[in-house]
């Protein structure tokens, strides 16, 4: 292993520091950095915030922060040194001259300054404006934003070209926090590292891929916010897609940005376009009616706080994939997500094709196929199913399935897992940005979600309802039935 | 899983009961089969011997084994069992009249009956006479037999044909021990069951491969019968070569005996020969010198008791073999067994192929490639060595390879592992051939020895030197040194 390079220390900017992921968040994942020396010694955290008040007022926030979710107890000293590193600015965010006050505390010559906007995306061109004229901004500075990244290809066009003013290419962190996680980035290690999988890793070898990303939870107070957009827009424009790219993407020539960010591109061109003629076949809409979750009754989306009761937005999407290219001819990916399942459980299962001839009919009157599952929630894991002879002398050779941990061996089984906003945190101020969507990625994957959303326009398509607490409309089930499969359901 | 089926109850007759084979490891066995009610309740226990004597003989040496070799407390009632199944018979082998005797203490009608001839070669033919002469054979009749088979092929047809005589096809039940472990079995289950390794078990996916069967004992009192075989007759024509036989074969159509044995003997036909020409590129012979074993020292070969001072017997080989196949172009077998090595260690290296382009380099200059091990001794065992990423936040993405134990999952890891022997022997009361060995594959082996010895002889090769408590000699490194690679000593 290479020794740990030294970055030049940042100046962390968070716009909307008193905002709700700043508070459960970012001051969280930042404290816990500096408790594992991730942070240079120099390195600043300026608030921005439209509250009046002094530095008193970020260090409360952070205090707050830690007490509700800090999960071990503090340690003092990394508490001191992580409040000591902050400085709260009171900014109007629409008035460009009150950002020359971020001068008299950043440090251009010696510090990189990371701008995370951490506010809604009507604001971001008020404050690139505002950085733009404050003088603070070097080449080097980099800005950092999240979904949603617009609404569909047009309105994500506005908020990149807004950004584009002052910011460009790699200064541009956009975060998708799927991509920060251990399992999915030990994706490329199983993919990439290992012939084994390599050479398996084609139409040739799989049947089929799944990828699960389910929620108990409900609207939780933000109805009228996701209306606007649906679970399509919400969770398969970004998670969905992105993890989809990692599972599909060519051999990258390296890791860096380019090379990684180019495969995943040329993935998202590849996907079949759902049109009005096939958007039937392979799109299941779905909203939750009232039911049971973990025993405890709740409401049907309707029936939520601040609904309108004629709302066709869906809660629940399941889809059948199609990658038109050489690798991934004839093998779907299928993908759902919804709200009001009956648990939060994020995984990716990679169906292998069953043998071509069963010489094991003793046991299993069908062999049942290699299986790899990549659970992503609630805890992260790579297993691989597969078949062991079963020890013993039985007659006949017997076997049997069996579940197998790739991902922490005993090499690894003490390890802390990062979260994965504290590693896209790091790599935003080291200035990696292989984990980062490009501008690219983004309208691409906008370009075929909006293509979804008017085809189920055209066709004037209205959700299926399904019971809180149960895996969706019986027409997600039916779109594998079809086809001779079946959902993963643990 | 299916119902143990029930069989006919056996007639088990050992021939050379009180013998070594018998007292230490056979008597042990049925116990242990016993014990896990493997046994039919009607089977009997027939002990053939010279000694003059009634069954207290025969119960007497059951109990001196149990109290040597048991290595947890003896059930009682599982031995008055075991002990109430005992009948000993006194026959002078080459006295044919003698073998009448069994006709009282068998049951033909009723048991099927064994004959595991635990006596040397020599007397093969004089009590497949006997048995003829007795009438107390069926054509449901088995015999059992093992190591060694011959000393070339031709003492091997001779003994065959004695054998053939009164016992055809599967009638003859011809052990080779290493076919009944686990792990060796497992591979079947491995190769045939798991799509991840049947797409990846040739010459696309393979870079070669290792077997290595070593000892740390040396000669242990055997002097004058192992110096007429040496170790390449020992041990490489039965116990490496079945080993590689099971991972070289053709899927089996089905694990039926037939079949198994047919592909088995294909592999053996297309073992590339050992000529003159290429005897000394192919094949290191090496012979113990004095030394030390896990810190004591040892004499050399020609100095043990009993030794030939100029005997020229290899203790050591070490052999490149191809296989002229589709499958195995260019995938080298390298296989190597030895006496006084450091070790009691056997274990198989399946060496997959490095990946054609690596994007690790900031953890790997050269990335290490996967690589199966399967251990036989001193512990069984399968285990992969594959990379995974390190989990954490290190600058670019580290991977590290890891070992992930393939064969004891949570489900198996409180089986009792059944000794070779107590598989072999039920194998052989249940009349399933599959785990031996054919009278073709003995010969197509012994086809192939004879020409490499033959051409030692033609090239008046002498083995090489080592120290006892070393690998062997120096040329069987450079074996694969010549070809870029090295033996996988743990």
């Amino acid at each position: 292993m290479k020794q740990k390079k030294s970055f030049k220390p940042c100046d962390l900017v968070i716009f909307g520091v008193l905002g709700d992921l700043s508070t459960r968040k970012l001051l969280l994942c930042l404290y816990q950095l500096d408790k594992a020396n991730l942070l240079e010694p120099d390195t600043k955290i300026i608030g921005v915030g439209r509250k009046e008040g002094g530095t008193e007022i970020l260090v409360n926030a952070a205090n707050t922060c830690l007490d509700n979710f800090l999960k071990h107890p503090r340690d003092n000293e990394v508490w001191q040194r992580f409040s000591a590193r902050m400085t709260y600015v009171k900014i109007d965010l629409n008035n460009p001259e009150e950002y020359k006050q971020l001068n008299a505390v950043v440090d251009k010559e010696n510090r990189t300054m990371i701008n995370y906007f951490s506010v809604p995306p009507s604001l971001f061109t008020s404050i690139c404006t505002g950085l733009s004229v404050s003088g603070a901004l070097t080449p080097e500075s980099r800005m950092v934003m999240e979904k949603p990244i617009g609404y569909d290809l047009a309105s994500s066009k506005e908020i990149n070209d807004a950004v584009a003013k002052v910011f460009t290419g790699n200064q541009v962190c956009r975060i998708d926090h799927y991509l920060g996680k251990e399992t999915v980035l030990n994706l490329l290690a199983l993919r990439f590292g290992n012939s084994i999988f390599t050479t398996n890793w084609d139409h040739n070898a799989i049947d089929h891929i799944q990828i699960t990303v389910a929620e108990d939870l409900g609207i939780e107070g933000r109805w009228g916010y996701f209306d606007k957009s649906g679970q399509t827009r919400d969770m398969v424009q970004n998670h969905l897609l992105q993890i989809l790219t990692f599972i599909a993407m060519e051999p990258p020539v390296s890791l860096d940005a380019e090379n990684i960010h180019y495969e995943k591109i040329k993935v998202l061109k590849d996907l079949r376009l759902i049109t009005p003629e096939n958007v039937h076949e392979k799109t299941v809409r779905g909203q939750y009616a009232k039911g049971e979750i973990k025993g405890q009754p709740v409401v049907g989306y309707r029936e939520e706080e601040g609904a309108n009761t004629t709302s066709d937005t869906e809660t629940f999407v399941a889809l059948r994939v199609d990658i038109d290219n050489w690798r991934w001819a004839g093998v779907p990916f299928y993908m759902r997500s919804g709200k009001r399942l009956p648990a939060k459980q994020s995984e990716i299962i990679i169906q292998f094709k069953t043998l071509p001839h069963n010489i094991f009919k003793e046991s299993f009157e069908e062999l049942p196929a290699n299986k790899l599952r990549i659970r992503l929630q609630p805890d992260e894991g790579v297993e691989i199913e597969m078949m062991n002879k079963v020890p013993g002398i039985d007659e006949n050779i017997q076997i049997q399935g069996t579940k197998l941990d790739l991902s922490f061996s005993e090499a690894f089984k003490n390890s802390h897992v990062f979260d994965a906003y504290e590693r896209l945190l790091l790599e935003a101020m080291r200035g990696n940005s292989t984990l980062f969507i490009s501008r690219e990625e983004i309208e691409q994957a906008w370009t075929w979600i909006d293509g979804m959303q008017d085809s189920w326009a055209a066709t004037n398509s209205v959700p299926d309802s399904y019971a809180s607490g149960t895996w969706g409309p019986q027409a997600a089930e039916d779109l594998l039935t079809r086809d001779g499969r079946a959902w993963d359901t643990v």
